[in-house]
């Protein structure tokens, strides 16, 4: 086994829609958005409520996944690095790290903020916030 | 697009060879572990070096996939939550996230404490971690 298969689970629904509009982190001025859950999963919200944290999953489908190295942040004036030693979203498994909060909880969708992915962003999992998580 | 293909870029190797005697979070007395990167992605560790805080996404091959609601940490007497509720590793999307420490790099691999991935378990992603994550 070289390759999984992941499904998507839901979608980010959100003002969003480049990611050159987009903030690079969470916490730099990104948006509440919609996280819709698809019909198949939704057994698996069951107990989240508003005032959870949460770290939502995403793949970041517009990102390169050919790069090894990077300008952190863009940077020029920064050395590149390897992707692994950044948070660039190009690397081989563009999968997006995004620590939220819940605003609000509907039958098939949650409301999170802050998170920067765009509009149409698949989903692949969705984790309650341990306290060993920061 | 409903299916995502991950390519597996590295696995751990472990003294911990059953999920049954593994703890269920890093910090319940997991144990040193190397994880060993592929040559093709060997590039993307450049500028990782011990002491850096990293974390490691990897795919929890044994764990169940068709599974939306469970008994948290598996404790009967916890009413029965939805994964995503959860850390639970059984979900459609076995995506493990694990904190950890760097204790040495070498060329093509790098020692992390503590995990509870056993041997084996692939790898899909390695992030630098942020501030803001915890």
């Amino acid at each position: 086994m070289s390759t999984i298969h992941a499904d998507i689970i839901g979608r980010i629904v959100s003002d969003l829609h480049s990611v050159a509009s987009a903030p690079k982190q969470g916490n730099e001025g990104a948006p509440d958005a919609w996280l819709e859950v698809l019909p198949e999963y939704v057994g698996g919200l069951e107990g989240i409520v508003a005032g959870d944290s949460l770290m939502i999953l995403t793949w970041l489908h517009e990102a390169k996944r050919d790069i090894l190295t990077v300008h952190p942040r863009g940077d020029p004036n920064v050395p590149m690095m390897g992707v692994f030693a950044t948070r660039a979203p190009h690397r081989p498994n563009p999968i997006g790290l995004h620590r939220v909060q819940v605003l609000s909880v509907q039958q098939d969708r949650i409301r999170i903020a802050p998170i920067e992915a765009i509009n149409g962003t698949p989903v692949v999992d969705i984790k309650i916030l341990l306290p060993t998580d920061g």
